[in-house]
């Protein structure tokens, strides 16, 4: 997993299937349909004999079928996702067999507009059907099987491979373990429409264009073509990357007569165009492009819970924070959707300053995501027969009221865990007490743990977090991460009771003893072991007595269930013997309920 | 200012000045000249027999000189900023002689690419000059002496017009009391050089374009001007008004066959296109596009801080939290400079989804804004001489201390107040003690209440408000919000002494006899004079006593020079007299200094 190891050890060769079709041909969407289809494919790795360990990369708008490895030992340049696919990386080609290819509607092989028409014997140019993403999917589904495997262990994709990921998981349900959607959404926002509809304007009005049928033609649409890259490009960047990629610097050797600027990114935009109409076919662009514009789960579904009802894949959905092609706002909708529909599903938001770009770029965090999201099988719902002791998760001091929150749920439960940590502790509650759940936490590290054992996981704020979830939709929240370090615990407390109908919640008692007595003597805040911190760093920010709490939820009408107060002081458990519980507990759980 | 009064009230005609020139023509920073100089211009309102209520106000990128009111009574679109100007507006013409015009390297009248050149007694076309937007401003200057005025009141200017404000301050220092400058910055940032490039290009590759002489031709470069103002009209909204405005609603009618989507956006944009190319000239367009890709105030004077050595004009920078042409973190960037600088200036942030639009379409809270910059003349440093009594502010109970605060500052001090509120405090020293100042808050309110004052005032939080200001920028800085609210009190005490070498903060004290009684008694967290709040809605996230605040002044090497303890109860005044300060304090104001 290392990113070091930038030597690609593989060295592979595309190749073309020849996809068996019925006498109908392959029939698109639209109605029309192709007599002839070819995949040009990659594959790494090895296929095991049960052929279960097969990975399929969904394809971003421009790549080819190269995505790891090299074609000869001359080749300079890896394929497109080389730092992601390869022995020991994320998608680990020692254990999984990885299927990439070129999409339907490319130039790389993949039949699309520049393929020959068997009815004319000549490019289909302007002749070529409209596709969808749909189609694109149920191509790459015909390559899979072309290759003798039936289920996949999981479909990857980044980008518009992401919408293509999404796609499988409600074409064929039964057919992924796993669906992986990075930098993706169930369709494109209006902002991001807006340059799409540009740059297929230019290339469409560009006078090359002669209405798609340029291929015998000695000039192509180039100028139309560089400007849509062009623009393209520059939505696949972020303000902060450009600033520290180009700033303002200025070249030598511009022609102001015709308002150049010599600006670097003003060259670099020009030599981006440049090597995209030397590599890529404007009709490809206009179709792929079209395609995904086209694509909306909401409209063709009729809603995304419709959409995806009958998904059975396990997803992960990433997120780039700097990402404004596709912004984290919409995976977060697409985790909230999956989510009510009670899917398996994560959700995991990148920070990142390199925009769209970064589903290429950031390689460290992403590959931790994939590799995690890879480790183990997906869960097939076999739980251990023999129940373990409730591992104590890791954290800190804290960990003396685990047992005690663990006992208050009652198995075969659906519950929130929130501020989760690494997931042990859900982790061992599916194991001993059969509950199912999902966890919330806001550090990467800890959703990459989440992720390696199994745990469904969603990377946010708490605040933010609960906004994820309908009402009612667990049995049990779990706030481990203590009511008194959230910003606004009266809300937080209202929210998890929306979520859930039964709270566990777990704190440190302002109200225990020694704080009362520090305080009386020293003139000082308290500094105890449910309260390790000085005042000045404590992460809890709205210290409240075991009273405090009964008041405020009497004051909203919830009902205290059962009480366990916990402490390590003899003197404190004496206290705790003679009902002073205010006194004597150092930290109380408390299950609540609606009132 | 009321912005329901939507009808204009002037009648207004656009006027030509010819301006008057030395024999060498219009000399431009190129060192090319114009033998000829014309500019459009309207005003509203009357100038002053003393012609020192004039307010100029710049041009953004496509504008005419028509600003404000109608042209006719059946007139139905008034001026591009009507809503900003006229009787009662925010530039109240009531008060205000104003003065619109179209810039240099314009279409509307004034002189520019299409304008006849003398010499040829055509068009100029390809024999138009580079201008700059120092050319652009020295034209703006010449219009003003043509109307006979020598100092302006106020130069004020949005999006590229801003720019314009800010080349007024350092061209003309002496020559504006006040500079406004709103959705701008000293440069371009890479992504926003990136749209306006590829917007160039593609003009000037049109075929029609014959190298910028395509007056006397039949077609015009239409296709290219249309698609650049395409690409920067997605510059000026944000992704969320995009999704407001059009979502991904469909109209029906259109033509896959030319690629074309039906959606909304698509629509909405071809006819800005259109519209666009029906009103501007392209060569206009490409000579001020290219003015404002190489305005650079760094690189024309070295540094920033070189640019604005020698203004001194009042500044207000207003920026908009959507605006990604002009994002807000340019603005802070050149708040900071021109405050490191000594400089009186504000900074707002406007809250708003609009993007860069906003500047055109927030009117309300713009309004309130730039109503209270505009409501005093400019300080004069006329201080009332009849020292008065500080005014306590608004903070409720936490008023008791403000006197207390104001007797530790020392007369004649330059002061920063954190947390500012409508200024009253910082006001009363202004006027008492004879201070100087600046305040910080994050409340708009609060931000023209301040204004209103004319006193300086930096919108932002208290964590990223300190950055605006260097080492030793103040001689006493003052925690008036009180410590116990920050997020990290002990990092914010280290920026405000890296700010100030003293610092006067104010806190109430937990270890005041009444709250050490109160938890031990009813094992509840206090609530008082001094700490009003319950324990879940409390600002006061990080409670602590005067012992708590001595060891942290301790640990951190600071010396308390002075320690004024405040209570209203009769008991704690009496331990107060025996020397029990952290029992008898309910509140504290310490003067700290640097160890």
């Amino acid at each position: 997993m290392s990113s070091d190891s930038k030597i690609p050890l593989l060295q592979v060769e595309t190749q073309i299937a020849a996809i068996a079709l019925p006498p109908e041909g392959f029939r698109l969407v639209s109605g029309a349909s192709l007599k002839k289809l070819e995949i040009a494919y990659e594959t790494y790795g090895v296929l095991n004999t049960l052929r279960t360990n097969a990975v399929f990369i969904c394809s971003p708008l421009t790549t080819d079928a190269h995505a790891a490895g090299i074609h000869s030992l001359e080749d300079k340049k890896p394929g497109w996702w080389d730092d992601m696919i390869g022995p020991g990386k994320a998608i680990d080609t020692n254990r999984y067999f990885v299927i990439a290819q070129n999409m339907l509607g490319g130039c790389k092989g993949t039949t699309g507009p520049a393929s020959i028409d068997p009815d004319t014997g000549k490019p289909y140019g302007s002749g070529f059907p409209k596709i969808t993403v749909e189609d694109m999917v149920r191509a790459q589904r015909l390559l899979v099987e072309h290759l003798g495997i039936d289920v996949l262990e999981a479909v990857i994709g980044g980008s518009m491979g992401g919408m293509q990921a999404l796609q499988w998981s409600i074409s064929y349900p039964g057919k992924l373990r796993k669906c992986l959607c990075i930098a993706a959404a169930a369709n494109l926002t209006a902002q991001a429409l807006g340059f799409e509809v540009i740059g297929r304007n230019m290339i469409v009005r560009d006078p090359n264009f002669h209405g798609g049928d340029y291929y015998d033609t000695e000039t192509k649409p180039e100028n139309g073509l560089g400007y849509a890259r062009m623009i393209g490009h520059l939505t696949y960047l972020s303000a902060i990357s450009m600033h520290e990629k180009f700033g303002r610097n200025k070249r030598e050797g511009f022609d102001p007569n015709h308002f150049e600027t010599g600006f670097e990114v003003e060259n670099y935009l020009k030599h981006q165009g440049k090597q995209f109409v030397m590599r890529f076919d404007a009709n490809s662009y206009l179709h792929i492009t079209y395609a995904m514009d086209q694509f909306d789960l909401e409209s063709r579904y009729g809603s995304l819970e419709n959409a995806f009802r009958e998904a059975q894949a396990e997803f992960l959905l990433v997120a780039l924070s700097s990402d404004w092609l596709f912004p984290p706002e919409q995976t977060r909708e697409l985790g909230k959707t999956l989510l009510g529909l009670k899917k398996v599903a994560s959700v995991a938001e990148l920070h990142s300053p390199h925009g769209h770009d970064a589903f290429l770029l950031e390689v460290e965090h992403l590959s931790r995501v994939i590799h995690g999201f890879l480790e183990k099988p997906a869960a097939t719902s076999v739980r251990p027969a023999t129940p373990k002791r409730v591992r104590p998760g890791g954290n800190g001091g804290a960990s003396v009221e685990f047992q005690a929150v663990a006992d208050l749920i009652e198995p075969g439960s659906h519950i929130l865990d929130i501020g989760c940590g690494d997931g042990a502790f859900i982790d061992a509650l599916f194991q001993t007490r059969n509950v199912t759940g999902i966890g919330i936490d806001r550090d990467l590290r800890h959703v990459v743990e989440c992720l390696r054992k199994n745990v469904p996981v969603v990377q946010a704020d708490v605040d933010r977090g609960l906004k994820f979830f309908d009402d009612d939709a667990f049995d049990y929240a779990v706030l481990n991460r203590t009511l008194q370090e959230m910003k606004k615990p009266r809300i937080v407390l209202k929210e998890i009771l929306r979520v859930a109908p039964k709270a566990i919640v777990a704190f440190p008692n302002f109200g225990h003893i020694a704080n009362r007595l520090s305080l009386l003597r020293h003139g000082a805040m308290p500094v105890s072991r449910a309260l390790p911190h000085y005042w000045y760093d404590t992460p809890n920010i709205h210290l409240f007595s075991l009273n405090d709490f009964r008041e405020l939820c009497e004051e909203e009408g919830y009902r205290i269930e059962k009480l366990l107060t916990v402490t390590k002081s003899a003197g404190s458990k004496l206290l705790l013997g003679l009902g002073l519980k205010n006194l004597g507990a150092e930290w109380v759980v408390a299950r609540i309920g609606r009132g």
